[in-house]
């Protein structure tokens, strides 16, 4: 993994107010990959007390985003054109993980999986997984 | 339709500390049917400027539910089992908006289809749309 | 719309053996738009007597790559690089119809949606929608 | 896994005529999995020469299918209410594999994913990932 492109998806986390709005912190990063978290309170709720879905697929996209573009070229970035995502089961808990790999790398298209945990610094389980589409926007000359 | 169900599509905005978090405003709801907004401040951008996705699964999300929400029985309450949004165009402006509407209604699923607004007042238009699939949860006796 | 992108929408059903073997037939296309049908017979159904999800999606995938290739330039192509398909009902009757329209045309991704109908010449109705995101394949030089 | 469950599994492909007419054929089933093969033929292609994307998408449709009817009680059936498949890249060669593992089994939705693959007996690589969430539907007394 050359510099850049660390830097690109470290940049996501740093340079996006709604990402550290949240609290969503990264953990690391790896070619191909990325793990984040983010410590739950009462604001990302929805109103039966569990995680809302919106935080749950904003994590799922973020680290979707981040592992994408650790593997595009200097000065490309990403966008996310589409994505799914599979709410599993109630998410509760003090805390969400989020892993994110790269199924399939293209020069215009690729394709990240993220799945995302929620429980205790201990234990935790799947609570939802997404299947994100990036686009690689190339650099404008 | 009846007060009860408008009382719990009202409830996924006055009781979800996200929702409220997030500036939601809950503008008109009617059966099968809820219309929002959001007036966007700097938090709700990514890294390149654009609304975060993360920010439009939200209001994508939260408005199909309570469009679901209209259509259900006293003591039932929804639960977003899936949904797949679209990212039509970068997003940017003073204000999003959102339409859901029940694309179908069922018993224990219902198939909403939302569609986000980006713009001013004035002038806005589709930055993304979104498949939510609700799962209707029965009264627990 | 001008001849060589009618061509295009054509060709993917005059060219396409799958499309040709499941009996699609191209009704009308016109610019981001694209009308289909299929005459059910007992070898397009699932093991319940109801049409196969398969058969669905696979007229969802072809009406919607004829509406966006509608609108590309000459030379281009279009291939599926997802889609998302919600089946509303189980379908029964004697024959599909689909319509497929662009939702918003790019130089890199078009995403349409169709949506197919079931039963008979006199009354169908809604049995699935699909939202289909098009790669738009420039010329090779 | 009981036996009655194996048999669901079981009809899923020897009682759809959509499946048989393809040329689907189950591999091996286990609890929460199952394994399928295609032979390709001229009538799977697409106007370009590639496994039409329909195709793709029944096989892998199917395969999620038999995987989660391996997991729900006697009298039981599934049903798919919603899939999402990406097409990762054009897929050519004499045969598709297929295979689809639960993600999350439910009372009344258990989601699936499925991978299918193109090559040859020899060698095949992903040429898309679909995720499929089916709907148990309970026995009619």
């Amino acid at each position: 993994m050359n510099n850049l492109n660390t830097t690109e998806a470290q940049r996501i986390f740093s340079a996006a107010p709604f990402t550290r709005d949240l609290g969503i912190r990264l953990e690391s990063v790896a070619p191909g990959e990325c793990h984040t978290s983010l410590l739950l309170t009462e604001r990302h709720l929805q109103q039966d007390g569990f995680v809302h879905a919106g935080v749950q697929a904003t994590l799922a996209d973020t680290t979707a985003g981040a592992a994408g573009a650790t593997l595009i070229e200097p000065g490309q970035y990403v966008l996310s054109a589409e994505f799914k995502i599979n709410l599993l089961r109630p998410a509760t808990g003090s805390q969400l993980t989020c892993t994110a790999k790269v199924l399939k790398a293209g020069s215009t298209l690729t394709v990240v999986e993220s799945e995302v945990f929620c429980g205790s610094a201990e234990a935790s389980r799947l609570v939802s997984k997404a299947t994100v589409t990036l686009a690689i926007v190339k650099p404008r000359s």
